[in-house]
Parts: C-alpha cells; structure tokens; sequence
C-alpha cells in the first residue's frame, strides 16, 4: 500500500475524530456513530466490488489509455478500466437509502423528509447523467445543461429562506437582511452547475479528482462537526435537529466510499473514475450545501476549483483554442510531467511554478494546496467574517 | 406509417378523452390539461431524439441483432440500436420535474412534495440500474435485487396507511379493517419487484414491451378519471385533492413518452429499449399504485403479465432447463413465428393456440389481449368487487 496514499487518508481523518469525541451531545454522537459504522461497511463493500466492476466496464468497452503514461515500457498499451464512479455511487445511494429507513422508522418529520428525497433524486438524476455521458459521449453543450436538470427537484424541495445576511458595512444602505427571492434559487442553481462543472476540469492526472472529493468532504464534516457543537453549547435543551446533522449523514457514507475508489484511482491507477463520479461528487457537495444552508462557506472549500476555472476562461469560452485535453506532458526519459503552457489550467500552472514532477507528486502537491485553502478557508468562516456578518 | 400502430394508439386515446371531457371540476380539467400539453411537448421531443441517441448507443456498441429476422434477407446482419429506453425515461423525469417546478409555485404541501420526490427518486434509481444492467450485462440474481433497492425511497415516503380492507365474507371473523403493519410495506416492495420484472420476461418480438406498457397506462389513467370523477360528484365541495391527480400527473407524460418510443420500436423495430425501459416502465406503475394506493387494482392490469409469470415458473426456477431466449422460432420461408414449447412463454402458448403468425401479428394479439384483460379488470373493480368490500 503506498504511504503517501495512507498518510493523506490518515490526515483526512485526524480532525474529523477529535471533533466528534467532544461533541457535547452522546446522541448525536449515536447517530453518526451509526452512520459512520454503516459507512465503514458501505466503503469495505465499495473497495471488493470495484475489481469486479471494472471487468465489467472493461468489456462494455468502457476503458481508456492513461495519456500520462505514454511511451513508458511499464504501462505500454494496457487499457484502465472507466467510470468506476458507478460503484461508489450506487453504494452510496444504497447506503443512504438505508439509513434513511432506519431513521424513518424512529425520528419521523415530513419537510426533512421531503428534503431527504429531493437530495436523493437530484444526485441519483446526477448519476444517471454522468453515466449516459462516460457511455454515450455526450457534446460539451449538452454536459453544462445536465446539472441544470438534476437539480431541479433540489431547488423545489427547498424550504429554506431566500433572504441573505447584508455585510456590516452595507447595512445602512440594504437593511440587515435582504430578499433575493427567486433570484436566490437561480444563485443555488448556477452553484450546483459550478460545482458539478469545477471538479470535472480539475482533473487529467491520477487521484486528483477522488483526492480533491475527499478533502472537500473531509472539510464540509469538520465545518458540520464544529457547527453542531455552537448549535448544541447555545441550545443545550433544545429538541430540533440542526440541517448540519443531516449534512453529516449525506457527507459519512460520501467520504467512506470515496477513499475505497482512491485506493484503487490513486497513482498508478488500476481504474479512472468517469464524468459519473465528478458529476456525482460535484452534486453531492451542492445539494448539502444547498439544503443545510451553508453555500457561502461551501465556496470557500472550493477556492482550488475557483482558481482553475478562472484560469480556464480563456479557454473554456473558445477565446483560445481549446485541445481535447488539456493535460500536462509526460517525458518517459525523465519520467515526469512538464508544463504545456498553452494548457491554461492549475495542473499547468503548478508545474511552471515548481518546475517538472512526477505524476504523484503533482497530485500530492494539489492536494496539499486544496487542503491549506480549506485551512484559510476555516479561518475566513470563524475569525474574518465575523466581522462583516 | 403503420395503420394498425396509428389504431391501437388512436383507440388507447378513446376512453380517456371522454372521461376527460366529462370530469365536474374545471380547475382539475385545467391542471390535466396543462400536464397534457407539456406531456405532448415532451413526446414530440423524444420521438425527434430518438435517431440521435440510437446512434450514440451503437457507437457505444449498445446494439443486437434482430432474433426473430434470423435468415431473412431484408434485414440480413443489420444491427439495431438498444437502450434507447434512456431516451424516453429522461424526458420523462424531465418532463416531471419541470411540472412539479410549475405546480409547486401554487400548491405547496408538504406530504405530497416529499411523496412525489420519493417517487422521482425511485423512478430514476430505476431507470440508473437498468441502464447499468444494458450497459454491464449484469447477472440475473443482480437483476432481482436491484429493484428492491430503487423502491425503498418510496416506501420509506409511503404515508398511506397499512390496513387493508377485510372482504364482507370474511368480516366475522377478522373484523372490517386488519391492520398489516410491515407486512403491507413488505407487499408493497414485493409489488415493485414484481412489476419492474414481470414486464422484462413478456418480451422478445418487436413492439411487445412498450405496447404492453402503453396499454397498461392506459388503463391507469382512465382509472384514474373515474376516480376523480367519484370523488368530484361525492365531496363537489371539498379542497383537498385525491391521490388519482397525483397519479394523472405521472402517467400522462409516461403514456406520451412511451408512444414516441412506440413508434420507432414497432414492427420493424429501428431501435430496441433495453432493460432500462422494462425496469422504467414496471417502476412508474409500482409508484403511482402504491402512492395512490390502488395496488389491487393494478394486478388486474397485470393479469397477462401475472399468467406469463406463472406459466415461466418452471424455467424460472430453473425446474426446466431456461436458454438466454425463450422467443418462438422464426420461420424465413413462411415469415412466420412458430411456437417452441419447451419455452414456456405466453408468446409461445399464443402460438400454440391461433398457429404460426407473422411477428407483428402476434404482437397485435397479444396487445388486444392485454386491453381485453383490463377491460375484464375494470368489470370486476366496479361490479364485482363492491360486493365483496
């Protein structure tokens, strides 16, 4: 097993645990222990079933060369496995399904619910997408709209206010808080589009679109984790469910079986992961953020994703031609990745900046980044905004 | 175009056109309405995609030779598209969610919102698993279990009670109402297995899969009618709305996604659908029965796909050998089926009984029969069974 691979897994799960032991509340702690027993299982499950899986794929012809591996003896001519985003993410519907039958049966409430199922159709429509797209190869045009649609039954389901908190400084001008209305919805909207989008073009080299899934998730549990226990310490006798318990349950069963594919995604990959695990990795961000209310912060762990698409524009809206990948060089004599600065994305970027690396290291170098960007994101939440909010 | 597709898809309109016109409330006329024309809309739409998809589903290599044109030299190793049960069950999730999108602006409530959602959700698991299966070729014990886990959303939604109705005969000895508990959500989740799979074994000839399916939400939507009918001339001033509209609101736009499927898999066929439609289709039903609580009622649509299911047992279960096809021989010189009676399908009992007939001919039996047999189930819901509930 590589130790890099485990180091990163170990680190993902150092705060997470911390904060959970000093959860003021032992039933919410029975409740994501729960969930997080069934995840164990769900992840266990997930890493069996790939193999399998993938000589499935293989044969529905669902396979690709690794581009990064080019001219390298080792790798010369073997096909890697595609879409294996497929297994993860109908586990992890099975999974949520089921601990939702499990918790039906004992904290009944309709609008949580209505939500719960909303959350369920937009990422299952998400999935069912992103699988037509690895197999049918659907246009670049078609691709943007798709999320669109998914989630939709989100937007309806949605119960939350359409009202945001005016910054400090613009309040005498606004009000304290301002209605956005139906404008609000189509904010949720483009969200959803942009994180389904974002992490599908921060991609091309091995584990780095699993691995950024997993810092992200990690990220949204240490926020949701900090968050029930303000909610818990203000509110000690209060019997309502914070939304961040709910964030939790989509977000436990999203992290566990996202590490099973990583071990297999993670360099060199055994199988890639298809538009259907960005897409559906992308949705499962949106739709927590979305029905939990915490989009603003959501962004903040995305930075990464913002910078790369930013830096894409150019090429993305066709001002600069765009290849039909982007993906740095691979040079076999040195045995690493080069810059092709054409290539306007955060992988080209890097390797201009520290000079040529090895596929893994690059990864491990983004990863790092989008790790300290969740870190100064943390920081903005808790001791920048504050003061404007 | 083909006359005897135009009829049977004329005649299936009859019935429910005039029970449209004579329903007593405008509002509900305008609201079917609406759905009628967003649903003619979604239709049009599909039968326009259709050859696109076909052709992205070929060039995935999602395509088969026509068994039943084996030797025959007009359509001698002409590969057909499959799966294009894809195309027809996203618009219709589309469709749905753009119609909920619509009504939800004016009729918010709660318990159906998280009912309708659950549906969705299920619906399109559905429709996820069974692309899977065309797409993996997934074993046959999979193919069981996978409806299973589709249909848990909605029963976990379910809020209908569990009780059934004790039939006058046996009300000495158990009371008017016996109560279920489980056991009704277990009867539920049985009925979706078996709808989503009797439907995928009455199969095999050009046509028969859609046309059944076409039949079958025919007769829904006209139960539905009378239903709302009923419950319009009983309570003329009551605001709450039966559970029948919800079902309309479903199966309209089935009903006009699925003739456009019809129209291009009619014999002879130009595209085959796949699991994915089987398992759509039988999910839609199972849905709207359950949610709309007319489960018995539907097992009387189903009566041709119960007396198929009945008469497979034995190579179901693997008491008689069962090859990969169980479809009647076709016969090059006389263009016609002949029966093989060692498969035990209806498809083949037909035979046996009328004799050798071309394929769409027995298509056509086989439709009229299932139309024959609603028409016998509708006989026995409103004058036979009010005798004995």
């Amino acid at each position: 097993m590589d130790k890099s691979l485990l180091m990163f897994i170990g680190s993902c799960f150092v705060s997470p645990i911390i904060l959970f032991l000093y959860l003021p509340s032992l039933s919410l702690q029975w409740i994501i222990l729960q969930s997080s027993l069934l995840s164990l299982g769900a992840g266990i499950l997930t890493y069996k079933m790939i193999p399998t899986i993938a000589e499935m794929t293989a044969q529905a012809n669902l396979a690709g060369m690794d581009l990064n591996k080019k001219g390298d003896a080792k790798f010369h001519g073997k096909k890697i496995p595609e879409s294996l985003g497929i297994c993860t993410s109908v586990v992890y519907l099975v999974t949520v399904i089921l601990f939702q039958l499990f918790q039906w049966f004992s904290f009944p409430n309709t609008v949580l619910l209505s939500e719960y199922n909303a959350a369920l159709a937009s990422i299952c429509f998400m999935i069912l997408l992103g699988f037509g797209d690895d197999v049918l190869n659907l246009r670049w045009r078609y691709k943007l709209i798709l999320p669109l649609f998914a989630s939709l039954p989100l937007l309806v389901a949605y119960a939350g206010g359409t009202s945001v908190v005016v910054p400090i400084p613009l309040r005498d001008y606004l009000g304290g808080v301002f209605d956005l209305g139906i404008f609000y919805r189509i904010y949720l909207l483009l969200l959803a589009i942009f994180c389904t989008n974002s992490i599908n073009i921060l991609a091309g080299i091995n584990g780095l679109e699993v691995g950024q899934s997993v810092v992200i998730a990690t990220s949204i549990i240490i926020h949701n984790l900090i968050e029930l226990t303000l909610f818990t310490q203000q509110q000690p006798n209060s019997t309502a469910t914070s939304p961040h318990l709910f964030s939790l349950i989509l977000m436990i069963p999203f992290l566990f079986t996202t590490i099973s594919l990583l071990f297999h995604n993670w360099y060199p990959s055994r199988v890639f992961v298809g538009d259907t695990f960005t897409y559906f990795s992308g949705m499962c961000f949106a739709v927590v953020a979305i029905l939990c209310h915490f989009s603003k912060t959501l962004l903040l762990f995305f930075v990464p994703q913002i910078l790369n698409f930013l830096y894409s524009v150019p090429q993305l809206f066709g001002i600069i031609p765009c290849p039909r990948h982007r993906v740095p060089k691979y040079n076999p004599e040195t045995g690493k990745m080069e810059a092709i600065p054409s290539n306007l994305t955060l992988l080209n970027l890097f390797l201009m900046i520290f000079g040529p690396m090895t596929e893994k290291q690059l990864c491990i170098y983004l990863l790092i980044f989008q790790g300290f960007c969740s870190g100064v994101g943390f920081g903005i939440r808790y001791f920048v905004a504050p003061y404007f909010f």
